[in-house]
């Protein structure tokens, strides 16, 4: 049976990426060794990181003066490294989830933090937009998509503070105008790699202004300095996220990612409208192309473990929703076949027949 | 022509460690789905990663109140995670090579820190051994194997403050009594795994004792209550770990590949010995049996060069000395089967007929 990978991530990856990384594990360009066993000094694996920064800026048009890093730790050790690199006194968040308010309470542990607005008392079922950015805030910072709830910030945010930005699980899935930020990082293991490596993207001069002493790994200088290699970098990963850039490049880059996307979630989101059993849990003008979350509405609320039984059976993997959401969620990331959400639709209607 | 790899890390690993982590990028347990797509919180990866870390209690004979962590960030990380989580006021460091002196630079950022002892007015040829370790340190740190200078601490030491290890380059070569150490770790890329995995040992009671801060990532605490799992962690690194560890646990393990280390190291320092043209870096009895560090006699200084192309020629690779010790340095780790090391002794002996 044909399996539906909606994985809110680790997730599903292109066909390409994972071939041709289980080739360069078994032998690296022919060169008789397997991608684990090289130096990453080598040219051939200075190559392959090299290939990834230069996608990285070409797919998203990265400006001059940005340094595109690959570092391990993953995006939660990013939460620490930004309030060390550019918490001086003051820092502003956006709480719009579990994430951000992850990000918001190890800034805690650097100075002041003020919450901008914030969805919790609504579940974080929308994204605040009715707030003022504080001018004397060191920097302001935004999960730009609620994996767990399902709402994204698809717009590139105006501030007149250094923005900083987690993308981990929208990152290449549409155009974003980078000079507006003054970092944007991730986890790659939704729409770029297996998990075990962190992107950043980061703007060189919006660093250096904090004064207190910063652990030669966390401070982002040593990294751009050392061209991701100040210590041996996670190579398998790497290698991987250039397979997937390589993929997005081949198939249109980022304006196409987004064309698929919105494609995927007009079917999914209508589907969920539609049909009598379902409804979406987040706002509708705030709704995520990458996490669709939807539950059983009230009357039908006694179906869900039905229904999440009868479209496991029909090959869908991963579309049980977080347990602070419930119902169920598909996330739709760059890799997923337009066929795959034509399956779980079908897996709907057919539910819906029966009831 | 058969490769001999000698690289000093990332560095061979087992066969089966290569294969059978391919397969399962390819697919993981029959499953449809590659290792790289799933979810760390599935039945099949928490069974990878109880594994590996069963496997390491099992392997180094770890006593119970000890945890076993799989982080990402590499040793290079550790380096400030140790202060960070240990050092109050004072901590005492062995300076014995770079990566030693590296470890002591981060706990500086962190309260006073006193080098016991030094070789490096010899280009740390040799392990210090007439030295005090203070009794009012929070603790005592050391790196048993100097990868690029070719010495190695073999037997564990006695400390009556908590000893912390740097194992990255010879875990897993020869037993250890874990007991000694409050905490031990070590970068993957040489005995374990490929890059992107730090492995951790760990005495719980040993923890909690400072009173700064710790942001969330860098509290052992939290790695250890979480099982690793508090973030995604890296699954193919840790994937790959469980396969080498398998395979020690088969070839008869950590006493075993000592026997093997022994071996191999017996039969590369002989012919470093006896050969005219070449003599050894290190002082005997500071020897590492993980990485053999040689270079040409002055008198034969000229044909270094030479020598490279000639092993090189003959599939020999990595064998190229760091350039702060110059000459050759042949990484014997665990999975380098002894063919290789006669190999490499063949190529010395028919370069030395030529000369």
């Amino acid at each position: 049976m044909k399996k539906h990978n909606f994985n809110a991530g680790p997730s599903i990856l292109p066909q390409s990426t994972i071939e041709n990384t289980a080739k360069a594990i078994l032998d690296l360009n022919g060169s008789g060794l397997s991608l684990m066993e090289i130096s990453h000094r080598t040219k051939d694996f200075q190559a392959v990181i090299d290939e990834a920064v230069a996608l990285f800026k070409e797919l998203l048009n990265i400006p001059e003066g940005y340094s595109v890093l690959f570092l391990g730790g993953g995006a939660s050790l990013e939460f620490c490294m930004v309030p060390f690199n550019f918490l001086e006194k003051k820092a502003a968040y956006l709480n719009t989830g579990v994430w951000a308010k992850k990000a918001m309470k190890e800034a805690k542990g650097f100075g002041e933090v003020v919450e901008v607005a914030s969805s919790a008392d609504a579940n974080y079922t929308f994204i605040p937009k009715d707030y003022t950015i504080p001018a004397d805030a060191d920097y302001f910072h935004i999960t730009t998509n609620n994996t767990i709830y399902g709402t994204e910030i698809r717009k590139d945010i105006d501030s007149t503070i250094p923005l900083i930005a987690d993308m981990s699980s929208d990152i290449f899935s549409r155009p974003i105008d980078v000079s507006k930020y003054a970092l944007i990082y991730g986890g790659a293991q939704k729409n770029l790699a297996p998990a075990g490596v962190t992107f950043v993207i980061v703007k060189d001069e919006a660093l250096g202004k904090v004064s207190r002493y910063i652990p030669t790994m966390l401070d982002y200088r040593t990294h751009i300095k050392e061209g991701s290699m100040f210590n041996t970098p996670p190579v398998v990963p790497i290698y991987a996220a250039m397979e997937t850039l390589r993929w997005i490049k081949a198939e249109g880059g980022v304006k196409e990612m987004e064309r698929r996307a919105l494609e995927k979630a007009d079917l999914l989101y209508g589907e969920i409208d539609r049909n009598k059993l379902f409804v979406g849990t987040a706002n509708k003008e705030d709704r995520s192309l990458m996490n669709i979350c939807f539950v059983m509405k009230d009357e039908y609320k006694d179906l869900e473990a039905e229904f999440q039984k009868f479209a496991t059976e029909r090959g869908m993997i991963g579309i049980k929703g977080h347990r602070s959401v419930g119902g169920f969620r598909a996330s739709c990331y760059n890799a997923l076949p337009k066929e795959s959400v034509e399956a779980l639709v079908a897996c709907m209607q057919e539910f819906e027949k029966l009831h």
